[in-house]
């Protein structure tokens, strides 16, 4: 089995032993999980919540995932709720549950790696859709996604709003895949990790789990990574028709067993008392965003889509074509970490992603770099 | 795929409702994880560690980690070792690493169900070498293993300290298996989780990793769970050839991305202070195996072996031809909570599974329990 290393960590391993190199390359939130999200966590441990617990998840973690997923989408009982050691984890016991040797599954892409490689750890075939590029945003070809949907496939993976593009997939596009998805038996693997990072109308991107039904083929996995700050604690959740569900239980018993409770209690803060956290983190990073893409435009030769969601530019660069090189090049002579598109898979070649998660003034900083370097190079 | 449910799981459930349960079904210490443990724990969230990590673990618990294992094996280099999100994960990530659709492992048993299984999720052929049991003691045909192991396996998967039984494999076996392997190509996959639970000579068990060289086909997991009372906080580790090493720490990337720094500070004060943790607990542990196989075996028609190592009496009750049922009827009847042989395999019928990491006064409480429930039904 080949497994692709990560070209991220090839271009950050360029600038080793540099300093002042201004990083916006790994997709993370620049805040500490807030205090009172930690104290739950550490008030766990001194009460000596140590030992194993259940595969599924804590009783009052999933009840509060129920009502919080109910509150944005259609009712979800506690019964279609697996909490898991990430979101990746979900990702990785969805596929296990769903997809075999020599399946074939589809995905829209670009796409953070991880998503196209899990499937093949399992044997399955990957069947890449590219998404369309105009300075005016992102697009899907639906009838081209639609037409790649065949008979016989046993998945769509799809990640919106979607790391690394920011393209959000709409209400219209939704039921149309579901629909088609309806008659041919496929399922949807529907990874929601920037759902609250949204910069639309609503508290959440446009979600499968707001139109599906309960029996439908929907597997939805998140993570508390983004919304609340807590990339570092390795927790996230699924939801599931509640048969397969019993499965995936089964499976984490296989892969890690269980969340330590000192973690699914600091979850389970961040659910309570955490949406202030989240009006404030979207908009911090909206004015970031917003200030962040006209920055890029004015510079020649770079085109950057408003993205409508996630914490992303994915832009292009006028004539780049070995985004790799360039990356390195630019860590190298200007001290500016941003991750090359081909790390998302052949179609983001000539792309470059930075993650704009951070303050105006390292992004002002980073702009002028990128600036510099590129008249340099006219 | 179809995946077993836990037996054991299905026995506590049957007293789901009934108070004076007296519980010894599952494998965990009965200790709280150390204070000084948890602490690091702590501290590092106040310090704010709540960021993404490296794939492969933090450099100082790895540095800690080779100097941990260089002590009790042969000299073992940071860039064997890599930091799993559990034991289990650990033998999951050995098995995507080296596992394929249709490939031939063999295993020894009765074992823990997990180990049977994470190669069923894989698409591997599963080939069970059952143990010889005498009230001597279990027993390797090692013959008959060797045979079993034919050109073309893939995988060798040995649990010793044994979870259920206690076997413990002996140096000379191990050199034999070795030595086969070798010649044939096959890997071995050690599951040292008891390792120091081990009341023989010496301050762990026999490992492979004693004999094996550095290239040698050779994984070896382990976890912080026994050893250290740390089941909760789901961190261990495996080592293995360099090269198979960063394959393992791209599949991290795809399975759980790391382990929370917080928990990793845990593991390192856990390695760096608890060397007397453990000799009083294997101490303990010594004296509730001591006290509580003679009162076993003193109870007609029960006959068992004393256990090596681990944390289990693995005993035969005469007659008893469905174990399921029999634990069933003594949770509901007697409220002794024990774990039926047939959860770690048809081999594993007819006998009983009781943890022994307990005070005497609740083994004593327990064994009154069983003889009392075994007259009645005389």
């Amino acid at each position: 089995m080949h497994l692709r290393g990560s070209k991220i960590r090839e271009v950050a391993n360029a600038s080793l032993g540099k300093s002042d190199v201004l990083a916006f390359w790994f997709g993370e939130p620049d805040e500490l999980t807030p205090e009172f999200i930690r104290r739950a966590g550490v008030d766990s441990l001194a009460a000596g919540e140590t030992f194993y617990t259940h595969n599924y998840g804590i009783a009052e973690l999933r009840a509060a995932l129920a009502a919080y997923l109910s509150g944005l989408h259609r009712p979800v009982a506690v019964e279609e709720i697996i909490v898991t050691a990430s979101g990746m984890s979900a990702l990785m016991l969805a596929t296990q549950a769903l997809v075999g040797h020599g399946d074939r599954v589809v995905e829209v892409t670009p796409l953070w790696p991880n998503l196209v490689e899990i499937p093949k750890v399992l044997g399955a075939h990957v069947e890449c859709l590219p998404l369309d590029f105009s300075p005016a945003g992102w697009t899907l070809d639906l009838d081209r996604l639609l037409s790649a949907l065949t008979p016989g496939t046993r998945a769509l993976y799809i990640n919106a709003p979607n790391n690394p593009t920011g393209w959000t997939i709409t209400r219209e596009e939704q039921k149309q895949i579901l629909d088609h998805c309806r008659r041919l038996g496929i399922w949807i693997i529907a990874d929601d990790a920037y759902d609250r990072m949204w910069f639309g109308v609503g508290r959440a991107a446009p979600a499968f789990l707001d139109i599906a039904e309960k029996d439908d083929r929907l597997v939805t996995t998140n993570t508390f990574s983004k919304s609340w700050s807590m990339t570092g604690w390795r927790i996230g959740w699924l939801v599931a028709p509640s048969e397969l569900a019993v499965q995936v239980g089964k499976l984490i018993e296989y892969n890690t067993s269980c969340v330590p409770v000192f973690v699914q209690r600091a979850g389970l803060a961040a659910l309570q008392s955490g949406e202030p956290v989240i009006r404030r983190t979207v908009e911090r990073y909206r004015r970031a965003r917003d200030f962040l893409i006209p920055k890029l435009n004015a510079i020649p030769g770079v085109e950057a889509a408003l993205p409508a969601g996630a914490i992303y530019a994915f832009f292009r660069v006028e004539g780049m074509t070995d985004s790799l090189a360039f990356c390195k090049k630019l860590v190298v002579d200007a001290g500016l970490g941003l991750a090359p598109g081909a790390a998302f898979g052949p179609e983001g070649e000539g792309f470059v992603r930075w993650c704009f998660a951070s303050s105006e003034e390292r992004l002002a900083d980073g702009v002028e770099r990128l600036a510099q370097a590129l008249g340099a190079q006219r």
